[in-house]
Order: C-alpha cells, then structure tokens, then sequence
C-alpha cells in the first residue's frame, strides 16, 4: 500500500517535471529503486553478524518474547549515503577545468551548459548538497555510536545538533543569509518587511536538528512505527514539492526539486526496511535509523528554506512530545518502558499503565489529570473513595489504544500511521490557507 | 621528541607564510592544538566502555597478555572529523548572498575579500575540501564496520576505494582533469607534453586510495608503529609543504598550504593517540586508525595533485609490501601470525619464524631464499643436511630485529621509523633532483 502509494507519488513529481527533459529526478527515481533492491537484499545477510556482536533486543511483544538484530537501520543509511555519492554526476552540471597551470589551479574553467536550463542543479548548489550528505553521515555515525554504547539521555539527545556543524558552518560560509519574512500585519507595526536574526537563526537550525531526530525517536515501541511514520513523512513532503511543481511559480521550485531530490531514495530505503520491520518484525531499527531519518527532514527543511512548513508535518510527533511531557518532567510518575502491554492470551495490545497509588503525581496535578480524563485524554482507574489508582501511559501510542480499545500490534501501527496521514493532509492545506492571511500572500499562489 | 619536532617545524611552516598576516596555517595549528588536548582527554575516559562492548585485543608481546581496548583509533578521528568542520569558516572566503527572492535563491552574491588576498582559500576549493571530509568521514565508517565485524582480507581490502567514492565523484563535476604531464625524453617520442588518461585516471586515484590506508594497516604489530609511523609520514610531507612554501614558485603554493591544512590538525590528534599508544601501551588502535590515517594521506596526495611524491614518502611500507610477498601469495608458508616473538625472560623481541619443514616452500623459491640469506635479507635455519628448517617471517619488522638483532620492544619501533625517517628524507631529495632530470624541470626549482 505505502509503496504502491510512494510509485504513484514519484510517477506524479516527475509527470509534472517532464517538460524538461530527463531531470535530477528521474535519475532520484532510478536510484531509490536501487536503494531499495540494495537494502532489501543486504538486511536478510546481515542479521545474523549482529547478533553475534552483541547488537540485538527481544521483542516484548510476541510470544516466547524473540530475539531480534538491532540497529539495522545502518543498512538503509549505509546504503542512501552510497547512493547519494554516486548521485552527484546526474544531478549536478560539470563545472570543468580546461587549462590548469599544475598544482590544482584553475586558470579557465567552463560551466557545461547542454541547453537543458534549469533542469540539473548548478554548480553552486554543490557545496550544499555536500555538506548535507556530511551532516547525515556524521549523524549516522553518532547513532552508531549510541546503539553501541547505550548513551544516556541528556548525552544522546544534543548529538543531532553536533552531527549538524557542518550543514551550519557550509551555510555560514556559502549562503549566510539569516533574515526572515516579517508577517503582514506586525510589517506596519515593526516598519520593515523582514528581520535579521544574525545569530539566532543558526540556533533556530540547531534547534531543528535537534527536534526532528529526537521527536522520531520517542514515538516509537510498536513494530514498523519508526519506519512507518519516516515514509509517511516522506509522502507528505513529496505531495508538498508536487503542489510547487504543478502550482507554484518557477522560483520556488528549485529549493522543491533539492527536496524531492534527497527525499526520494530516502523513500525508497526505507520502504525497504519497512518491509523487515512491520509486523510481524524481523529486525529492529535502533536509535540509528531515527536519527537518520529526523536528520533527513530537517537538512531538507533548511536546505530548501520550507523547515516552518516541514514542522507543521510534525505535528503528531509534537503532539506525542508535548503529551508525554508530565511523564518526561516527573509530574506524574514514569515507568522505565511505556510501551504497550501485549496480552499473549488474545494476542491484543492493551495501554500500559503508571501505579499512581505508591507514587502519587504532583499535588498541583491531579486535577489537570481528571480533566484530562473527562475529555478522554488519558485513561484513569479509581479505587472506592474516588482516588486515582493508575493512568494509561502518556504517550500517543497508548492514546491510541484508549480511544480505539485494544487492537493486534499491527492493525495499532497502522491506525496511528492514518491519523499521522490525515493530520499531515490538514496540515498543509491549513498553512496554505493560512500562510495566504498572515504574510499578506501565500508562496504558492501569489507569487506566480 | 616527536612532539617537538612537529611544532618547530608547524612554526617554520607558518614563519614562511607569515608575511600574509594571520593565515589558514595559524588556524590549523590552533586547532592541531585543540585537536591533541581533545583526544588526549577522550581516550583515557572511554577505554572501558569500549572494553565493555566486546571491543578489545591481548598485548601478546607482554607478561601475562594484559586485555587492552581495541578500535581506539576511532576518537582521534573523530576528533579530526569535528576540527575540519569547526575550520571551515577560518580558512574559506565567505560567498555571501546579499538578496535573495526566498527559497535558497542567489539573485545577488558577493564573494568577501578583507584585502588578504591567498590567505585563506578561494570559495572554489570548497567543494573539493568537503568531498575530503566526506571521504575521510566514509573511511572511519568502513573501519569501525570493520573492527566491529571483522571483515574478510578480501572484503576489507577494497574498502578504502568504497570510500573514496565521494572524493572521485567530486572530482568529476567539479575539476575533471585527467591529463598528465609526460617526462621529457618521452616528449619527443610521443609528440606532445601530455596525456589524457581518461577513466585510467579515476582508476588511478582509487588503487593510491587502497595503497596508502592498506600498506600502513600491515606494517603494523608492534606498540605505536602504526601511529608512530603516520606522524612520521606527516612530518616529512610537512617538510615537502616547507620546502615549496620558502623556495617553490607562488603557483604551487596554494596546493601545498591546503596539504598543510589537512595534515597539521591530523599530526595533532596522532601526537595525542602516541602518547596512548606507545610503549607500553594502554590502548590498540584497529583497523580504523590505519584505513584513517591512509586516507588522509591519499586525500593530500590527490587533491594536493602531488600523489606521485606522496608514494615516495610511502617506501618502507611498499618495501614492507613486496618483502612481504612470497608469503602473501604461499610461496612460502605463513603462519597465522607474523608479530615478532616475545621473550618473557629477557623482555626482548626476537624474529618470529615460519616452519619450513612440515610445510616445504615451493621448489622453485628455495634457490631464491638462500640467496635473500646471502644478502642477510632473511635468517634462515638449516639442519645437518643443508637443508632449511625455518626462516624468519618476512616483515620489515622482524628484518630489523634479523639485522640489528634482538632488542626491546620501544627500541624495536624507534628503529623502525629511524629507518622510515631517512628513507623519507632521501625520497625527497631524490625527487627533486631526479623529477628535474627525467621532466626537464622541477616545479620547485625552475618555474619560478
């Protein structure tokens, strides 16, 4: 279904972009099916070697609870990072040296122009793409890292910012623009229509580093939901670059195309992993893949100035964060695991609950959690004298359940997978609408 | 003694250069610096943990075969890793966009220039410094890969050319010259003063790519020869940099600052994993410090457009190479092991020895190792019929313990790199003074 969907999505981006020629995206097409066959092919291999150098985990939620390689998702990453390299010479135009004096220099250079305008990148980007395959690999093998050392959270959850240097110090020396749009109706209030934020807008893009691979990370514990809701990001960001193809004006493409161009092979390893990590699951993901995968996301929304717009698909990931924050900060007690229980009677996974009666939440926080109960926020269980005894987990996983009843771990994935969907969809039709009202014009339709 | 040689010649390297004003080498000894003070700190702080994955080797050349961690070649280079991101701004012109239309557009872009003209890089190079990195970055991805897994000789031994993919790639779009210079006798045979190799040249760049990390990897086996003898190698192409930065025409000196650039912050972090090392050591390298190490060489070689000299540099390891043949390719037998033999009685290293009596060499080599025992390039034991019972294993290593007899395992590596030090020396004033003969010229003499 999700690939087929992917086939259709990719077929559609290049329908639109035809008119050019053979472009950087149907080379982007060629090489995410590549990826694909790739990854699919080398994850059965090497199963077992992992085992066999301590990198595996047991599945809780399965019979017999089996053991299952770790950290798979190097696989994937290995492989788009090759794939990215061997990219360079189709999407990119030559930039040749014709005479050269020795030693490197360039005494005359040409540009190679074949008449096809516009249709591969120019030279300029290159240093760009560059330093977002840098940024990815260095975010790989920081996940490594993690997966092999098991590094505490306060270490882990700053390493995206510090795999993501070279993507700000490439954007300090190669574009170094920092100012942003002011919206229309404080321009007349602040009497100028965009503001410098000099060095905060580098913290804004660390920020982003950090959020995007992190938010990933936590919404996880069901088989396939990593991989799962990385290609359904996937997707709606594709649907996002079609929209500016088909609709939008000529000078937003270019950042649309750079997009696509990073997040189709991205699709394609990671349909390939999905196949190994859907339920039910051959192989687990590690820390590794999320980080990857949130890594993508966020080099795409700052390389292609649309990163606003890329947090919006976020949603349901902010939503999980912002919901698992009282458990996060201790305002209500938090077991160590918070995934859902599986009940090997009828194979069914129920929410997993937090004993609220040897550690009772914060005084303060009782009420908020009633409320929240009341409109069907959390799940609570209360003994004779209307104390609370126990909460469902605070996590959109369990939520999930809450709502939906108990269901196999598969059909759960699947469900969150939908509403993910769905949210994306309104997501963006909201900041088309609403990006229209608060900058006075929307990018994709005034413009033009 | 090493350290002192390293920064009086940084400081000569820099004096040179210093008429520019602050300049690209002061950021590189500046962070060479931080680059040592970084790794030293690290390594004594992870030994553990890495013990505790599974990542660990005996010392078998001391009493009781102390347990010491393994792999710890990969924080010198990540260390490395992380001050050539933190460089990029100190040693780039920026490339500012001054407007842009949104999207990552460059309408207007103005390149800076404070009047330092040649001091720090033209924006030009920074493609080519990214695919370094990237390169590099690859490299330590494979080795640890491969300490994790240990790999087959057969795999790991194209590894290197994996992970040189990136730079080759680069080198494609973005300088694309294949031609070389042809010797002078030659000129007048072939009609013309150069030649264009075509793919033959890519096919080149990637064996130097599997020569430099592989030949250091096997010359190897002794506390601190690995990294003793890439700071060895670092000094001398140092003194290479040297050598055109006070007498070489202004032309060639753009290639060598950045060969200094590449190297001096690499001499920082080895100097750091030395001190670790050396006899007696606390910590193994692994593969991941070779396969680094090499790679930062054949990067500088390549990219520096003096990879012809660059392998003069690397004698002692092609000799080590060719000694090591015949029992490379069975011609006579080769033990499991080749690290020479350590007496507990006396603390010395002697030879290690290959059997020759269970398992004969081919017939045809025989006469051939008699005569390598003529010329004391081999020891060889014969029973009372002439014919020979053993030979000592053909390494370099255990050569210099055949021809300066036993000795301590320290006195054993400083030997070694002696021997690779004046090879070194003599490399380059052999190159200069033949490169002048054989093309007419020498680009440090007579362009000028």
């Amino acid at each position: 279904m999700l690939r087929l969907l992917s086939l259709v999505l990719v077929t559609c981006l290049i329908y639109f972009y035809k008119n050019q020629g053979p472009s950087a995206l149907v080379a982007a097409m060629g090489f995410g099916i590549a990826g694909y066959f790739a990854t699919d092919m080398l994850i059965p291999r090497v199963g077992k070697s992992f085992i066999k150098i301590g990198l595996f985990g047991k599945d809780l939620s399965k019979p017999g609870r089996p053991v299952l390689p770790e950290t798979i998702g190097a696989i994937p990453a290995g492989v788009y990072l090759f794939v990215m390299f061997f990219y360079i010479p189709f999407i990119f135009y030559k930039y040749m040296v014709i005479t050269t004096s020795g030693g490197g220099h360039r005494d005359i250079s040409v540009v190679e122009d074949n008449g096809m305008d516009s249709n591969i990148f120019p030279h300029d980007k290159l240093s760009e793409y560059l330093s977002a395959i840098l940024c990815l690999e260095s975010t790989v093998l920081l996940g490594i890292a993690d997966d092999l050392f098991d590094l505490r959270w306060r270490h882990k959850f700053f390493l995206p910012a510090i795999a993501a240097i070279p993507l700000l110090m490439v954007y300090y020396v190669d574009f170094g623009v920092t100012h942003v749009l002011v919206p229309g109706f404080m321009e007349h209030w602040l009497k100028k229509t965009s503001v410098d934020l000099g060095l905060w807008y580098y913290a804004y893009m660390a920020s982003m580093a950090i959020f995007c691979p992190n938010s990933i990370n936590i919404l996880a514990g069901v088989n396939g939901l990593e991989v799962g809701q990385c290609i359904v990001l996937a997707i709606l960001a594709l649907l996002n670059d079609l929209l500016y193809f088909s609709m939008g004006p000529p000078a937003t493409r270019d950042s649309h195309r750079f997009s696509a161009v990073l997040i189709i092979p991205f699709l394609g390893v990671s349909l390939a992993l999905w196949k190994w990590n859907r339920w039910p699951a051959t192989v687990f993901v590690g820390d590794t893949y999320c980080y990857f995968a949130g890594m993508v996301f966020a080099v795409v929304g700052i390389l292609g100035h649309f990163s606003k717009t890329m947090l919006l698909l976020f949603i349901p990931q902010i939503i999980n964060f912002i919901y698992s924050c009282p458990q996060l900060f201790k305002l209500v007690p938090c077991p160590r695991h918070r995934l859902p229980k599986f009940n090997e009677k009828d194979g069914l996974m129920y929410p997993s609950r937090a004993n609220l009666k040897e550690e009772p939440p914060k005084a303060f926080f009782k009420p908020i959690l009633r409320l929240l109960y009341r409109f069907n926020l959390i799940d609570l269980e209360f003994d004779n004298n209307n104390e609370i005894i126990s909460t469902s987990n605070m996590t959109l996983i369990n939520l999930t359940l809450v709502w939906f009843g108990p269901m196999r771990e598969d059909k759960l994935c699947n469900r969150i997978l939908q509403l993910q969907f769905c949210m994306g969809i309104l997501a963006l039709i909201g900041r088309h609408a609403i990006g229209a009202i608060i900058f006075g014009h929307d990018n994709l339709w005034t413009v033009r």
